[in-house]
């Protein structure tokens, strides 16, 4: 039995993972952690929750946080936050994974960058796990998970773009340059904060593109793209908000090396990803939306190239909050405790 | 005082021009033309109409539809209506706009292409008036426009797409070769016709590509964007339904030419549209959704050119209903019948 | 031409008076205040409106606000601020149309009673203005508000209440005992500022009662009928949020008297209110949703009385932002300038 | 282990019960039957349950469906259907859990009524089942369900509003005349079939009463609640959709008789349902909205009297399509089976 302690327990991030832990077999949740809500149960923020997860919240520096007898924290924590917990976590042998961008990067340069781009301090808290903390896209990273001390849980448009692209990067099917991820996500990716875009009336008949001039994304999909390939690869990425709640719809085009076609294209991403249980590979003749994905830890990936114009075109479909967020940490927990890695992911979701 | 006949007064494009007739102070509805609801007030079908609109509608072959005394016509009708349709109200003196694909390429061969993808003959029954219509993207063709007897109304996803390229191709900002449309659209675009994937709880949250195979309104872009540039160009265009109902998002990409900047497309977009009432540009700090445009005969074009990676990108924003059907209907037949091209186009939407 | 001052002209019920006197042929706003985004154009806050309404917020206090030529003064304010404003506008010869509670009421007693229901100071600062003040639901008080210097617009949910109950209140088809509003509203009703329940993510899919223990428009209502019966009636009144932006369903019960039927009951609505230019009266056959008002100043009532159980039922149809809140407004100023009651008022809205 | 055959297995109420059953420990699906999709997957019409059930549809007369090795069958079938299926299982010695109102009513007179309501056929074609058929609101009937050979499954607007009035009703804390219960609905009640009414853009900012002559299941909520005060009782009925997926909010009214107070119904609530693992009372102070059901088999029951006025009220919370149709069903077969009776209906929904 793994046990668990939650950072940010209150958070999209947090009690989405407390869904997915009551599920699990294997794994217990013994410590939650959050700023608010501090005394009181979990369930008193989620009535939802009443019954199945009454336990109470305590501040980060209690001594409940600090001693608890977990196996495993989970910091469902802006960024930030994670450079302070997780040394004092790996401290008291407690494995991380962590949410945020703090352990993506294994150096302290690109942190820097990292940080720049979401206008924080550029320098890194606990440079000394970064070099050790593996990114934690569990089916690019299996082996390093399995043995990491802390992993870099990764962004939920980057875990859609990543695998979409994959397969095309590794076997040549993609020219390098040029490579475009047009990205649309529901509204729960920015968190339960109300803003003045995610009020209701403002956002129930409007669709929009934010921050064009880089989101922080781009760089896990650039290094983990540019490991891949052995060269270094540029992307360009246009987050957008369309008004859904859950999922990630990211539509990926590049140029279509001379001769390659999509039933190529098509055969090598089945390949590639046949014996994975959460990436599921579809013709484009096959209707596919965001709502099959809903609810589940699945991602699936529609080869769409265009032969006609000698466009790459790959549509990748994931739900945000799972395997964009608390499924693929899920994952990562099955993985670094040795459990069978689909273990309390393989739920049928509810529909509609 | 313009006299207007309308067919297909019942769908979505039907009252979306009604409502904008209702508000034009030189333009009168005399004849609204359907094939359901004959006999009854259009009100009757659409209550909110009552006190508004409570003409009855006639049938296609009745004496008034037949005998009306409009000076133009507008085909709110699908595929394969105005082909039918036109030639008789041409014959009785009425100018014609027609919605759907049948008048906007000018010839048998482009039209057959068209009709094969999407399943109807392709054999055009009145080929003696291709030769003679006009594409109505008002802006490109105004000139043609004020002349033509047949005007074939733009589609929606090609106003978007053409007016987010045409001074980009114009004037040598983007590599002709790749283009890609990457289009999102609310569901209205899809008609009032109740359908499996618009049932609200299968589309309430729900996002997915469409129709991967080739959408239909890609000729038309290709062929606008080719004409301007003299040279044939094909684009890779991704339909996709997001669930809002009035707007289209389309983002679209190419490569910058060596040299070219964001701030160089920026300044020549502006130049360009200076003087359109309907066409505005916007830098890519600026923060557009479609709900700026929700309601409203404008397209808002956002210039966001990605220097570091070498990609051009313009995100176009419009109305699907509006300056994608009937306000670029009603914005032509000003333009037809020398009319000021903004008259009872330029009211404030309302919000939210 | 009535020359408007608009005193929160940011808000949403400040934008929807703007959209409506936009289109008013005898009105022009000539002063817009807000204590956010002075010295911006008020399309700067809501690009929506850029072209439209372009003229530039000014401070309360400013010479611009103090020294406005205006003939009218609008109060789009929350509860209290009108009771600072108003005294100051009559002051300097400016009628006053207010949409907050602080002069709905006519006496200091009652004020006190409201107020306490909202959390708020039960000291009225304005006490002079509360005997000539007139309570703004024009259909009732159509002769008062013509000469009024101040009018107390109506709470939406009581505009639906008021013009439901009214005839059978008048005319003894309910009983007075046990009357009962269970009245659900879209999210807009709340106004423009974030909160946790209306976050769009929280808010998708739900629906809930609140403010159990008593909202304070059931003051208004009461008030109202009470005034009409000539006797006091008491009024319980469920304030409900449904996942839609615009409009009200109010639906109403109470005790057929004995004899009474729905028959009876839905002539004397239609007589009642036979010459009501915004009060429709349906038959429950007919099938109504509140978006047959969306963007309309029309309140659609249907008669449904339940002769099987003795029950009176009246469902009341209303778009809050305009019957509810700005079209009120408006109608209203019509009336205390002489002009005719539907000016600006009578354009059909834009579906769907 | 309880093998389980499912008649119409390709709607909401069939699918649900999948997803139930996949979770169940103790019960296996071992045939599906359809008339739509026979010879493919569930999984091929529901993408989303692919590789959670992958079973092959079999037509109603098949050998496979006539020879079903089940111990249950659930027909999630429309009215009518049941009548003629269940006698069919019964005498195949499997017993039968019917979503429709086939079962709901012991006599044939009851149902004659309850048809001619629906417009169908008031012959019952298997009457000699209504006699021993047990209305199946498992809290109320738990005894018989234990053995029962057919239960007929509630309705899901009457669950919500027994469930609410049952305590006081037994109790005496309301007046059994003149009940009230105004009911609002989400979109999934009305099953998958695109309709007009519930086509995206004609839904998603819309309210409306419907029905408003009579909808059937006041029958199974006079019927109940006559019984539990053993005397007739009246009910009126408003049923209502707004514009969410999953859920119902009836609101229920009636009179307090003299000296009764909300205290005193609130205690009485608590006390009646403080064993029941999925009736949950609150007072009027807590917060509560369907969201907090959403996905769950639990009834929330807010009790709000108004003590002012005289007015019973209370609030059901229900998510329709468990509660409401899948859950109860399944709940039933536990207890029909000695099973515990949540089990496989314990597990927390997932939230937003």
């Amino acid at each position: 039995m793994v046990r668990v302690k939650l950072i940010g327990a209150g958070g999209y991030g947090g009690i989405g993972l407390v869904e997915l832990m009551l599920r699990h077999p294997e794994a217990r949740l013994v410590t939650l952690v959050d700023v608010e809500g501090v005394g009181k149960r979990l369930s008193d923020q989620w009535p939802y929750l009443r019954g199945h997860c009454d336990k109470v919240i305590v501040a980060p520096d209690s001594a409940e946080a600090l001693g608890s007898d977990a196996d495993v924290t989970f910091c469902a924590t802006p960024d930030g936050v994670g450079q302070t917990s997780a040394p004092v976590e790996v401290a008291a042998g407690r494995r991380v994974v962590d949410y945020s961008g703090d352990y993506r990067f294994d150096s302290v340069e690109l942190y820097a960058e990292y940080a720049r781009r979401i206008h924080r301090d550029p320098v890194h808290r606990a440079p000394e796990l970064l070099g050790e903390s593996v990114y934690g896209l569990t089916e690019l990273h299996r082996t390093e998970i399995a043995k990491a001390r802390v992993v870099g849980n990764p962004g939920c448009f980057a875990v859609s773009c990543i695998v979409g692209f994959a397969p095309a990067v590794e076997h040549g099917l993609v020219e390098l340059e040029g490579l475009v991820c047009d990205c649309k996500t529901g509204v729960s990716g920015g968190g339960k904060k109300p803003t003045a875009g995610f009020h209701f009336p403002e956002r129930y008949d409007n669709s929009n593109a934010y921050r064009l001039t880089g989101h922080q994304h781009v760089m896990e999909i650039e290094r983990e793209l540019g490991r891949i390939a052995g060269s270094t690869i540029r992307v360009t990425m246009t987050p957008q908000v369309v008004p859904m709640v859950r999922g990630i719809l990211s539509t990926l085009y590049g140029r279509l090396p001379s001769g390659v076609t999509q039933a190529q294209v098509l055969a090598t991403y089945r390949d590639t990803y046949a014996n994975e249980p959460f990436l599921h590979v579809r013709d484009y003749t096959e209707s596919v939306g965001t709502s099959d994905v809903r609810g589940s830890n699945r991602a699936i990936v529609t080869v769409a190239c265009d032969d006609r114009t000698g466009i790459f075109r790959v549509i990748s479909h994931i739900d945000n909050l799972v395997k964009g967020q608390a499924g693929s940490a899920m994952q990562n927990m099955n993985v670094m405790f040795g459990l069978p890695e689909a273990l309390g992911l393989d739920q049928s979701p509810q529909h509609p």
